[in-house]
C-alpha cells in the first residue's frame, strides 16, 4: 500500500482563503485514491479503460532514504512523507476525473517491481511521466506540479492541428511567438496532403504547434501556395518555407526534427528538464530577462535581435529564462551563478557542475548593443569565454 | 507545537525529475522551521528583526475538523495533515531566507490565541496574509501557493516607482497592458512633485505599477508636460491625464482610488480573491478566453473593443479569465457554470450562489460582433439578463 495515499482529507492546494462568495473554489485533494498501481498482470486491462493513460515511472520506493528514516511512523504519515509527488499526482487525477469528454487514467509503474511492464511499454527514463494517447507516447519532462501537469494534459487532448478561419484568428496565430509553430495551406480537411500534415503533427503534439488554413484569402495574406507548409522558429519574424511541397508525413517529420532546436528558446515549466538536457557540448547560453520589466524587456529585444541575425548558426541556441515563471528558483540561481536577477543577465553555464561566466553589465549603465552582445557570443562559441576556466580574467567587457 | 511543522525532509515542490545535469534544482522543503509564532509578548521584538514581515493570520487550529479527526495520529503527522498551508508557507520562508539584501521574516498569528496581536497590528481578515514593509501594510488576498506568494514578495521589495530612461524601456512600458499603470514626468528625482508621486506609489505598490521619466525626449514621445501624471487603465490605448497638475500625494491617491476598478481586468493568481470580492451588485461579468489560442485571442479582441468603447461606464467591469492561468479550476468552472471552456465564453455570475447565464455562442459559427456583444452587456446591466432567474428563456441569442 506504499503508493496508496489514502489519507484523511489532506489538502494540497489550499488556495481558498476565507470568503463567502462562490465561484473561485480551488480544488483540494479529497483523499480518494484514483491512481492505479500497474503490474504485469493488470496493466493491459487498466490501460484499455482509458482514452488517455498517464503513467508515472517512478524510482523504487523502498530505496528512498526518507522512507527508511521514518519507517517507524504511522503508515499514513509514511506514505505522505515519502511521496509528496503523490499528492501532486493524485490532485491532477482528481481534477481530470471530472471532465466528461475524455477518460484520463493515472497509473504508477515502479522501477524495480514492475521492470517488465516498463520494458513492454517502452518507458526508459525513471522519474518521468509518460502519456499514452491515440497510439502516441508523449514524454512529460517538466515540473511535477499539479497545475503544470494538468495544463499540459489539456493540450494533449486537443486536436493536433488548429484551423485558422478568419483575420482575427490569423492575428492570434501571429501573436504566438514563444513556440515553434507551423502552418499549412490545403484545399480542405479531406486533402491527402492535409492528412499527411495532420499525421506529422501527431508526432510532435503538443510541444510544437500546428495550424492550417483552407481559406485562399488567409493564404494570400500569408503569401502561401497551396499545399505549402511554413515553419516558424520562436521569436523570428519570417518563416522558412519547407522545401519540396507537397510533402509526405516522413518528409515533414524529418524537416522538423532537423530544425527543432531554435536559436532562441524560452524555458517553460512543462518542458524545463527536457530543454535543459538538450545542451550543446555540455553548455548552455542562458539569458535571464523579466519581460514585464522595462529593463528586462529592453534586454530581451537586444537578445532577439542577435538571435534573428544569427538564426542560421546551428551552434547557437540561447535559453531565455523569465524569472517570473520560476519564482522558487530565483534565489537558487542567484546563489549558484553568483548573479543578481534583479537586472537582466546573460552567461554561459556548464551543465555538469553549474560553473558559469556572465557578461559584465553594469545595471546603471546602458545595456550592451546588439553588436557587443554578438561579439561576446562569438567569444563563447569559439571557447575564448569558458565557464570551466574559473579565474576572473574570463569576465569580459 | 501545533504550528511547528518540524517534520523530516518533506518535499513540497518535487520538480526534480531524475537528471544528472546541474542548474535547475527546484527547491524542496528542508524541514527546518523558519516561521515565528507571534504572540503578545514576542511580536514587537520579532518584527523588529526584519525589513519585511509576512504574517499569516490564520483560523484557530483547534477548531479545525481535520485536526480532531486525526488527533490520535502521531503529532508529526497531525501537523502535516492539519496544515498543508504550512508547507507552502515554510517553503516560501525557506526560499526567501537566502536572499541577501532584504531580511524577510515569516510569522503566524492565531485568530483565537493571538486576538490582541491581530488587533494591535490591524489584521482584520482571517486567512489572509499581511505584509509589513516600509511602514505600509499590504494585504495579500491571492492563491496560497509558494510560487505565487514568493513572486508577489519579490514585487513588494522592489522600488515602487520604476524609471524609464530610453526608447527600448519605453517600448517595455507600452508592452505592459494587463495592469493599471501610471507614468509621471518630472524634472528629477529631487523634484518635490516626484516625491509626492513616489509617496502615492507606496500606497498602491505592488498592485498598481508606477513609472516615471526625467527625460524630455521620452516625455515628448508620451506627449506629456512637466509634472503631469497619466493614468492607464488595463487594455486601453489612450491614458487619462490626471487633472490639476502638479499634484499632492493625497490628490493622486484620491484619483487612483476613484478609478481603480477598470472596465476590463484580468484575474491574476496573486489577487484572485480580492478581485472576485469586488463585485458589482453581487454580480460579475466574466469572459473566459485563452490568449494563446486563435479562437480565444479573437474573442478577447472583441471584448477589448467593447471595453474601450464603454470605458466611461462606471457600472461595467468585465473580469477576463485566461483558463491557462488556473488549470486546476477549469473542470470546477465547467461543472459549476455548465459551460465548455474549450472555447471562449462570456456570462454573468451571481457571486453568492454561483448561478450564471452565458451568452450562447456556437463555436462552429462566427463569434458575436462587438455590437452584438454590447447589446448583450446592455441587457445584463439593465437586469434583462439575470443569473437569478434560472429558466432557460434567459439564454439569449
Amino acid at each position: 500500500m506504499k503508493w496508496g495515499w489514502v489519507f484523511l482529507g489532506v489538502l494540497l492546494t489550499l488556495g481558498t482563503l476565507s470568503w463567502a462568495d462562490k465561484g473561485l473554489e480551488v480544488p483540494e485533494y479529497d483523499g480518494k485514491d484514483r491512481v492505479h498501481s500497474l503490474n504485469a498482470k493488470n496493466y493491459k486491462s487498466v490501460m484499455k479503460k482509458y482514452d488517455v493513460m498517464v503513467l508515472y515511472y517512478h524510482a523504487h520506493v523502498g530505496n528512498n532514504k526518507e522512507a527508511k528514516k521514518v519507517f517507524e511512523l504511522e503508515e499514513l504519515a509514511l506514505e505522505l512523507l515519502t511521496s509528496p509527488a503523490a499528492l501532486t499526482y493524485q490532485l491532477a487525477a482528481q481534477v481530470l476525473d471530472d471532465i466528461d469528454d475524455e477518460d484520463i487514467g493515472f497509473g504508477l509503474v515502479d522501477e524495480k517491481n514492475d521492470r517488465s511492464v516498463a520494458k513492454k511499454l517502452g518507458l526508459d527514463e525513471v522519474e518521468s511521466i509518460y502519456i499514452f494517447a491515440d497510439d502516441e507516447i508523449i514524454e512529460y519532462d517538466g515540473e511535477l506540479a499539479a497545475d503544470t501537469l494538468v495544463e499540459f494534459l489539456y493540450d494533449v487532448i486537443e486536436d493536433p492541428v488548429e484551423i485558422i478561419d478568419n483575420d482575427r484568428e490569423l492575428k492570434g496565430f501571429h501573436n504566438i511567438d514563444e513556440d515553434i509553430k507551423l502552418i499549412g495551406y490545403f484545399k480542405s480537411e479531406k486533402s491527402p496532403h492535409f492528412i499527411e500534415y495532420d499525421d506529422a503533427a501527431e508526432e510532435f503534439h503538443p510541444f510544437i504547434k500546428f495550424f492550417a488554413t483552407f481559406d485562399p484569402k488567409i493564404a494570400k495574406k500569408l503569401r502561401m501556395k497551396l499545399n505549402e507548409v511554413d515553419f516558424y522558429e520562436p521569436f523570428m519574424e519570417e518563416p522558412a518555407i519547407i522545401p519540396g511541397s507537397p510533402y509526405t508525413e516522413e518528409e515533414l517529420v524529418e524537416y522538423i526534427e532537423e530544425h527543432d532546436r531554435p536559436t532562441l528558446r524560452k524555458l517553460e515549466p512543462h518542458s524545463m528538464y527536457e530543454t535543459w538536457e538538450d545542451d550543446i557540448d555540455g553548455k548552455h547560453i542562458v539569458a535571464f530577462a523579466e519581460e514585464d520589466d522595462p529593463d528586462g524587456y529592453e534586454f530581451l529585444e537586444i537578445v532577439k535581435e542577435v538571435a534573428r541575425e544569427n538564426t542560421d548558426n546551428p551552434d547557437l541556441s540561447i535559453i531565455w529564462i523569465n524569472p517570473d515563471d520560476f519564482p522558487l528558483l530565483v534565489p537558487y540561481w542567484e546563489r549558484t551563478f553568483e548573479i543578481d536577477l534583479g537586472s537582466p543577465q546573460i552567461g554561459v553555464v556548464d551543465v555538469k557542475d553549474a560553473d558559469s561566466v556572465w557578461l559584465d553589465m553594469d545595471d546603471d549603465e546602458d545595456m550592451p548593443t546588439a553588436s557587443e552582445l554578438e561579439d561576446w557570443i562569438e567569444d563563447v562559441l569559439s571557447g575564448k569565454i569558458d565557464p570551466d576556466e574559473d579565474d576572473d580574467d574570463n569576465m569580459t567587457q
